[in-house]
């Protein structure tokens, strides 16, 4: 059961590496405005998107996020942003009171610009195109938005890059479909098995390299690092803590 | 310029009337595998769909989703979920910490869903299914969560019915592309004039009806209902104000 969609959707890959060509504006243009058809709550779409391709804002983003050099390689970096301003000016226009900040007008519009971007990485790959996510734009999100000039009740959610690639580097291996599609309730029996397997799997592919790291509480033990141990990891660290203060800053109070 | 992935794109409309004719699911399953090619945050995977065909359920959710007809009468409901709790159960395996409720944690699992089912809802038309997503699954989100036993750290973000369209609705015009893509910065110059040259192309379809409503403080004065008026109304009202409660309930604290 397959169609050239689908076979669209397995090509995927990050690519963290770009060739020099430019990509034409226009191109940029197709892309979004593909991503416009994709579904969006209650037709309000609230979501925008700023291209950058200036060089030295490219340069200064890639700072911010983290240092990622594929930012300043790719020619087009395109930041994803929730948006709630423009819907706040057309109230302002039509007399209706401001928008109120509930964690629920931040998850629609967050949504609607993840839903845009997804169908913008596909449109994207299909032309040629390579395309990486980076979420790292949440790493300095007051000098993002600052750069990009980002109002009030906009949000800079994900960034990508866009650009010709330059590699064709291998696909991760994802876990077994079992372990992420339940059928009529959620259920955990039997996972652990299935977990444990697709570690095995994805330390087999050498991804994650080849080493032995302690194990926590035991003095002296290693095990092989793998994707539990590196997602246990990442997870249980706290990361980002300032952003429910910008988030309430730019008029996102989750409340 | 245009791909066979980016007219698929352009065929996409949200069906709300389906065929009685079952989905398959293997076809179910074809999708979601097709969707885990997705990108996700650090390869965390950090979503899970529930996948609803009981017909007992999926009139519960009906229900529990604002009376929206079509969630019975699709044979397939997906509960696309946040999923921070199978990482959880792999920290405990491996004597990490408990993951803690950062509002990032709630992003990355988020957007991760959202990705995922975006790349779902492609794959599912390219086969010829309609979908149409169900944001109302957050209108009573702890009897959702109950109903498909969602253990903490799994929120039902968003819904879907999955089934054989029996209707060829039409498509609603977008914004114009300039207001949604801006470029190297956020700008508004000349914004209010695409938006109302929008209200007008949306007006003149009929999509939200023929009539006249009251100008908020003007007693007496009424103007034409179009998208300005309809998603400014929108947005101005407080929405599902008791979902950063459940949040916390269920592990996300969004502090």
């Amino acid at each position: 059961m397959t169609t050239p969609t689908i076979e669209q959707i397995y090509r995927h890959v990050s690519v963290r590496k770009y060739k020099e060509d430019p990509v034409p504006n226009e191109m940029i243009g197709t892309i979004v405005a593909a991503s416009q058809r994709s579904s969006t709550s209650s037709n309000l779409q609230v979501w925008t998107v700023v291209a950058v391709t200036e060089k030295s804002k490219r340069a200064r983003l890639m700072e911010l996020c983290g240092n990622q050099k594929h930012i300043l390689q790719a020619p087009v970096f395109l930041a994803w942003c929730a948006d709630l301003s423009r819907l706040d000016r057309v109230s302002a226009l039509l007399g209706y009171e401001q928008i109120a900040g509930y964690v629920e007008n931040f998850i629609i519009t967050s949504m609607d610009a993840a839903i845009a971007m997804q169908t913008a990485a596909l449109a994207a790959e299909s032309l040629g195109l390579g395309m990486c996510y980076i979420g790292a734009i949440r790493n300095n999100p007051r000098e993002v938005i600052n750069l990009l000039e980002l109002p009030e009740l906009v949000f800079p959610v994900c960034g990508m890059t866009v650009g010709w690639p330059d590699e064709s580097p291998l696909q991760k291996p994802r876990l077994p479909l079992e372990a992420i599609l339940h059928w009529e309730s959620y259920g955990v029996e039997g996972e652990e098995a299935l977990l444990r397997k697709y570690d095995q799997e994805i330390i087999a592919t050498g991804i994650y390299g080849d080493r032995q790291v302690p194990v926590p509480g035991k003095e002296g033990e290693t095990r092989q690092f793998g994707w539990m141990e590196r997602s246990a990891k990442k997870v249980s660290r706290p990361l980002r803590v300032q952003l429910s203060d910008i988030l309430a800053e730019q008029g996102f109070e989750l409340k």
